[in-house]
């Protein structure tokens, strides 16, 4: 089969993949379309060390599983757990210690004709969604994890700092909290798909210094981490949702003095992902800025790296 | 009357202060017993830029203030504020936007013989209770803000990450919560005073990785925040407890893939430390290293700057 091939930092079409074999308790996927994240991106760059099948977003049909699944299309969790370990007994299965996650650590990712997953973390599509709003699923569900964390509500004051693709998620599905929304980025084609969604848009020198309670860092950069924690009031709360091979400076004082509190945040619910999706309450179809075949993926790749870009997703059935 | 003034990073025993004038609201104070903690070491290295008199702990008779308030033995909040800025008006007050903090932060502090702080933020000291015991009340009340912005209770697994002074009152704080606690330190006299509090007492290596709820560091080094950071299991929470003038390196895939709380924590409530105190339930006799009359107070600084020294007071009635 043919696939995207991470190693050592570069990233390589291969045609001469063997077709993954699911084992027990796993199902074989044939992959429709796949989604390319800034996690991807990371990936090439170094982040994790890891090699073989890049891509973790993704939509597919079930070949080979249980009866209930065959021939349904589906979305998958991409933490594959043990089961036995003490963060899956104690109900933290994404924090598995001995967990693989697709195309990103340990297991072959999204990026190729067939990938397996345990059956356990596969969710049936409904059919009314088309494959193009579904393979949104993963990435809304990280961003529904930061609502799983922490309570949002009416009055809050939130920034979403970064208007990137997991930026423009978050704000949709912080928007429906009832809490006092805005975000900062700094291309005026992305701020204005959120101001399309009523959502406040600005840039950076419009945000003051100690305005909000909440700020929830989506930029994955030093500067964006400096602009939510300057604009959260005492007490206020840095969500951290960016993966990156990378060092933060802190300065430990700030967080001491002003008892801030900072979280990290990463893979969250599917569920309600597909709900809301299903439901149209959240909008992805203003977030595609391409759709390519597989067998153009390293391009792909590239052309999702370039600043200003939304989301690239690969059209892995007709490649 | 006499004082250690800070400026420009040097501590000097000056006798020429003038006393200090109490302003509407205000009590002036005649400061029998000091503490040094280790900001004012902090602050001497450059922390916060401070010039003034240093010295944030104490115990004093009021001279001039409310007729309740008049001859009486007292201790106070450190912070004074404005009462009409937005955290004021919250109940935010020890971050209130204008406030000043004795000894810290624009208004001269207790290592004088006579100190000011508003009338509100006075407590009387019980008379059951030593001068040398309720000195202690500031520090265990930041001790105690632990318990203020987290739940901890039986079954939690608590690392304290240092065994000096604030380590040694954090930890005995968190035996009464029941949880099941650990220190982790450097010095053998430290650690015995620990264990004869009957709490466990380890060195670094003695700790694994992962198995802890809750780590709080207040050792103010890089070394002690990786120590802290590694001992937590996902979903854990590290509590920041130390100010200094300095910066940390932060993985921040680390604290965004384990999904990390970070929780700086400053001052904390002074009524359940004086009746903590006064019960004899906290023991602080065991962390007094010296009491050094004020007018030998450069030298007790650097003695108190030492590693291995734990608390030295500064006798100002007697000096």
């Amino acid at each position: 089969m043919i696939g995207l091939w991470l190693e050592k930092n570069t990233l390589l079409l291969r045609n001469n993949l063997a077709r993954p074999e699911p084992r027990g308790g796993e199902s074989l996927i044939k992959v429709l379309l796949a989604g390319i994240c800034n996690t991807d991106i990371e990936l090439i760059r170094g982040y994790c060390s890891f090699q073989g099948v890049l891509g973790h977003e993704f939509v597919g049909l079930v070949e080979d599983g249980p009866s209930q699944l065959l021939g349904r299309r589906v979305v998958g969790e991409i933490n594959a757990t043990c089961g036995y370990c003490e963060c899956c007994l104690n109900g933290l299965d994404s924090h598995c210690t001995n967990r693989t996650v697709l195309g990103i650590d340990g297991r072959d990712g999204a990026f190729a004709e067939y990938l397996v997953l345990p059956s356990e973390n596969l969710h049936v599509v409904p059919d009314s969604m088309d494959s193009s709003v579904a393979v949104f699923t993963e990435p809304l569900a990280a961003a529904l994890e930061i609502q799983e964390q922490i309570t949002v509500g009416q009055g809050d004051r939130v920034l979403v700092v970064g208007d990137g693709k997991l930026g423009q998620l978050i704000a949709q599905s912080l928007a429906y909290t009832g809490c006092d929304l805005s975000v900062i980025g700094k291309r005026a084609n992305k701020l204005a798909i959120l101001r399309d969604h009523g959502i406040v848009a600005l840039t950076a020198s419009e945000i003051g210094s100690g305005n909000f309670d909440i700020a929830v860092e989506c930029t994955g950069s030093p500067s964006g981490f400096d602009l939510a924690r300057d604009a959260l009031r005492p007490r206020g709360t840095l969500v951290l949702k960016s993966t990156y091979a990378g060092y933060l400076e802190l300065e430990t004082a700030a967080i001491v003095v002003d008892e801030l509190t900072l979280l990290g945040s990463r893979c969250g619910p599917f569920a309600p992902a597909i709900e809301l999706l299903n439901s149209g309450a959240i909008d992805v179809e203003s977030l595609i800025d391409d759709c390519i075949p597989l067998d153009r993926g390293v391009s792909a790749l590239e052309r999702a790296s370039q600043p200003g870009v939304l989301k690239i997703l690969l059209d892995v059935a007709n490649s």
